[in-house]
């Protein structure tokens, strides 16, 4: 199936939390490729990547890096499709350098920024189906589906203490 | 005409940040309506604006707050729309505490998270169209427009001592 | 024995902070209730909750979360009853994050917020006791007790290297 | 009347800070007195403060203080009545000092702490009259009435551009 | 023989840091008393050690403790015998906290303040081996013919490849 | 004469911190150029910059940016020539974001990173001619003889309190 | 007088900030004497200000720095005399940078560190004040006196709005 | 062959992260030499290090500490060389103390700073090939080498599942 969104990341390291992005793309039906892609270590393809998104079908792209993460802001000066920036925990400052640098972006080029980490992963692959969902009624229903059945499993699970 | 973005914030303190978002907004040709909902003073009123977003055509909702900004979290909790998260520069600690009560959401609930104050909210604003541009031509030109125009306005003006 | 102190935290997860409230209550005598509510995912419970706390009996809330943790602020929302956060530890940001999103209220809307993790858990049950005890004489003794047992500990073994 | 809230702070600079609780307390109708009590100049007036402050009929202690914020830690260790504290702005690092020395109590000695600055001391103000309001019914209401108020000025005054 | 330094902690889990301060002044033959003293506690017990300091012989008083660490600064208003601070590495804020809450000390109380942790401690000893150097000959000596030791150390292995 | 260094930034409003690195560039003599290069509005450019630098005669880039400042750090990524980074002060943060999204390169890609404004300014311009002193003598000199010069501006002005 | 005590600072833009060790100093009778003394720009200067510091009757030094402030440290190094450091207000970071770079000494060099600014240079004069009373009787007097004056001043102007 | 880079470190336990910037001069063919210089325990070898650098054929200095990292500064104090410093990763704070006490040198003495820890020794290596590369074409063209290879590496394994 044609990929609406290109889930791509500095590095190969970057795979254990970028897949939870691929995760709730999949539970949530919606097409996807996924690339390493560095900003710093591959430009050229970087510059590429980005500027042949929008004609190659994609509809949002979701950029993952750690430490001086260049790649979701470089990602978003060369296209006008939606850039998603996932901050990928670094080793020493534990991610806020990634955060920093992913979602300061000057007045004119926007990346919208999730939190640091897996939890960002998955909000990432949830933000990229809303956004999509507003054009196709199918993926909005999947996304109300799977935002129903995680309410249901607290409803059903109160118990703080039952483990 | 019918708003596509809805534009709150927590406070009409917010403005002069989040009239930043309503002018790309005009300047991008992309219809809106603004609101003050505070999550923490009007929580009912938060609760009814999110759950009728959707029906009342909206597609995207920009949410400012500073502080223990909890606006724009608790806007997605009620919605499946995107929405996108403005950190309003606050006094002791500069935004940082707006920002990370924004973007660390927990799996599950996604905020798109832009930088802290005017630029953020500049952002937020181009952020709401290149997302209505993935379905909507006219705003995607409008999106190119304003980038090439801006780009443009550089390379017009390389000289920085020229002031 | 009817609860006079409600515990909520925002997931399972955040029992293992959170029982070192539920085991003050317990060593001071003051019953409470637990049950996971999450105000990002089960954000209409929150509402019902807190809007119900003080006619079903409870006299203080303590609610726990982590990273941008709003359930706190927004029982604080909803109720006039004295809220109490505990920033539970989070991963990337070691509960900086929590902290900031439930310490950094606007004016209007009050959360006694306690340190992060166990000791601000263990806390909030010694406070939630405090509070009830400036009208319940036998929960003051106990605390009084509590007290003077915890100084009488330390006075008996002076020694730092024995271990 | 019988101060039911002692308002204490380790200066007199503190005072343009803590001045917002005591005009939240005498909006709600709460009667209270207020001291310079410095934890490091004046100790010895220190603990005879917090030694007679339930002796006194005082229900609850709010203490401000900025840096290397003991006054609340130190209040709490010598009295069982519930003690909030208010990080004051500092000059160098902006209450982030205040907010840390304050909040991040051991297990054992609690403090509730509220947000920097002006609307961590209106809060304190609030809060202690919500610890009131448990156990009597008129400030409960007055804090109720204060509460609907607030909530009803953004409902009369929605649109944030019209400053 | 008459010690020169108390040694004093909030809590016996401080021992493994602030026995590195111990082992110091044992190697530079400082004599020295240990004791668990809690600010937060055991406050009268702090205020009669802090009180008695001085006619009881000692010159300087090492002081460590973590979080909202009280002890340095509180021990400081009681006394004018110089007071030596180490920040204990807490477990969320790694010491941050601890350290801000000891260092920010308002003009007129002075704590020398260590560096987090173990190495702090091992500073305190040396740091309080040299104020008590400015009168003492032979403790002087002990601390110069330590740091030509410990420079020469450095000095006979300069290969750091030599593990 | 042809210029040696590039003096690049991301925006016109860089230039009152980074013309410090020019104003030490003429002192010491080193032929430069100066251009507003935005990595982020100006991605062709910034690349066709970077990667013809070295042709053009270049042997020291020196790029200044702020808040998610990826301009040094792109342009390392294109050519092989030393690249230094200012990190210039931000409205919100101060520069920290600055700071972090400019030092924090990952393995493979350098970025020789200054003091965030005026001072990393100064730095690079001396820092630029230092690199340049490595294989131009009269660079060197220049290089020394204002190290000599500002040294002994101190050594004339020794008293602190004639100011 | 035989200055007893050495006041150094980088710069003689800090002497806004170490004129409160000065006046602390003045206030108490201990002679001393000021310099400026750069780590960075007069390197030999403060090897042979430390160096001899300890055969010219110095008793204690204070050494004020911003930033990168290594002139305590390096002091320290070369004297076993001991050293206090003051963390002077920097610019961007607040003088949060100047404080780390003078309290986290490696173990076997210390640096007793006060507060960031006005108030740590105070305490400087303070605490070396205290440093030399552990030896001079009418030291520790002029400090019990300074201390007793303090404590004065508060208890009889108790009331805060009184300003 | 002569060493023209000098690689030094503040301690043997700096070995691991810098023994990366060995690696990389040593894939590069640059020729190097290794030693323990410590700021704060051998001042005098550091200065008698630094002020003959340069007669002794060095180019570049890399200079590796943690903590209050004064090495790097204070070897730039004594030589006009070009410096580089890698902020070794502390226990406390993570290397954020390193950072800052490397990078923030007041204008006039300059340190180009690399990434905290191994990325950062890594690059110091490759940045001071780049540096002895604008002079010497065999090292330029090394570099050249290694950064395709990288490129390369990247772009044979583009898939990020692929792990």
């Amino acid at each position: 199936m044609q990929p609406l969104v290109g889930l791509i990341m500095g590095s190969k390291s970057d795979w254990p939390t970028m897949e939870h992005a691929a995760e709730m793309l999949d539970r949530l039906g919606v097409p996807y490729e996924t690339k390493v892609v560095s900003a710093h270590r591959t430009p050229d393809l970087l510059f590429d990547y980005a500027k042949t998104a929008s004609d190659r079908g994609l509809k949002v792209i979701i950029a993952g890096a750690g430490g001086a993460a260049h790649l979701p802001g470089m990602v978003a000066s060369q296209t006008s499709l939606p850039v998603l920036g996932v901050p990928v925990q670094s080793k020493a400052l534990n991610g806020l350098d990634s955060l920093l640098s992913i979602v300061q972006m000057p007045g004119g080029i926007a990346v919208g920024t999730l939190a640091i980490g897996k939890a960002g992963a998955t909000n990432a692959g949830l933000l990229a189906a809303q956004i999509i969902g507003t054009s196709k009624d199918d993926v909005r229903k999947a996304v109300d589906e799977f935002r129903a059945t995680q309410t249901q499993r607290i409803l059903d699970n109160p118990d703080p203490s039952d483990q």
